[in-house]
């Protein structure tokens, strides 16, 4: 069988712009509350968002250490890349590839996004998330 | 024809807990400059968070002033709440309803914001853009 | 306040390519039981499938008779439209806007169909489910 | 860096009730031709769809032979799982972990066909298709 882990790359963000990158936003995560956590690409080199070339979304999911399976978390959508009735790049709306989103755990574990973009398929980065 | 507008309700979200809460952060919008909003439930009334009632997701759109037809800013799906293999909110993550996005439009127009809860359906609200 | 409801637009699908066409398949619908609703568009007149015009998504919304809020029943995103690294149009893969799923309610009511086009916005159509 | 790969889960469907079962409708895939695909879990053994536990959405990805990157085809979401102001279910709409679609593709390669139960993680199976 065909597996979905070989269609992820990854790489050093500073190096590829197709990497998500993850930041904690506050201090220390501690268990049950909320904490902030901001996903973007392009950080160190920008990637392109024009109506050909695009990121669609980043998706979070979050793997408990010790457990057997992993949760989604988010999934969040850039929908719009300057299409118009007049043609690509024509119009008056894009959507940038970064989020900030808040959530809260009651474990330790590891925080995985992914993203893709709609020519250069799918990327992925984590991040381990420590209790304080 | 019965029509999707009837579904939708709003209300002053000082009162109610379902309303999304549309928060420019930064300065004027500026055309063509990335900028941020915030769009969130709860600000002055918390929603419920649990396994069996949430909010599912956040939907931006944007209607540009003097256009025909609006267009989807993005689609942010909070994921997480609660559920686990040992029964409903035993788990070890939960999505906050909020989320920072960031965009950049090259027309005034309106930013739509909508909220699905999964037992109380389709909520909305909406902010005037004006460019500085 | 700005209002979604006058962001839909409607109209006569033989007419109108932008219209969701809802088939219920099977004969009479029963309450608690599996049954199959066909939705696309473009049945009678075609919509384009390119990289800077197509649709994006169908989403359908179930409003149950006599109930204050209205379901979420399922969104169905239509990803790939040509795009590739060669350009627009030259890629491998177009999804159609055409979509078939498959619910069980347990009471009637009016089933909602919403689609994206990229340039042309939201449309919308309904469907009253009576079961036999 | 902890890798999306060891996320995925297989099996055999006929023994394992997460696996998607892709099934091609019509006969053999034409270069540029549209063609239907049904992607369900439970052929054989049954997967829950109650408030507290079930299948939230299956998503395709289309890797083309010989080309660096996969394509995401569609992602398609459940969303109505019994909830309702009364409780978990007791609600009037179960949507079911069940879709056809429709693409078309210009060259033999590769479908994937993921999906995520709210509890048991991700899933995964694929099919190659040949052009006839
Ligand atoms: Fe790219
Ligand atoms: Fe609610
Ligand atoms: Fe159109
Ligand atoms: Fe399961």
């Amino acid at each position: 069988m065909a597996e979905m882990g070989a269609l992820y790359a990854h790489d050093d963000w500073k190096k590829e712009k197709h990497v998500p990158v993850i930041e904690l936003e506050g201090g220390a995560v501690k268990a049950d509350e909320l904490f902030s956590v901001k996903v973007s690409l392009g950080k160190e080199i920008a990637h392109p968002n024009t109506t050909a070339h695009h990121i669609r979304w980043i998706q979070l999911f979050f793997k408990p250490e010790g457990d057997k399976f992993a949760y989604q978390v988010g999934s969040f959508e850039f929908a719009a890349h300057g299409e118009s009735v007049e043609g690509a790049d024509t119009g008056p709306v894009y959507t940038h590839h970064s989020i900030t989103a808040q959530l809260k755990v009651k474990k330790p574990g590891v925080l995985h996004a992914t993203a893709l973009c709609n020519i250069h398929g799918l990327w992925e980065s984590s991040l381990t998330i420590t209790l304080g």
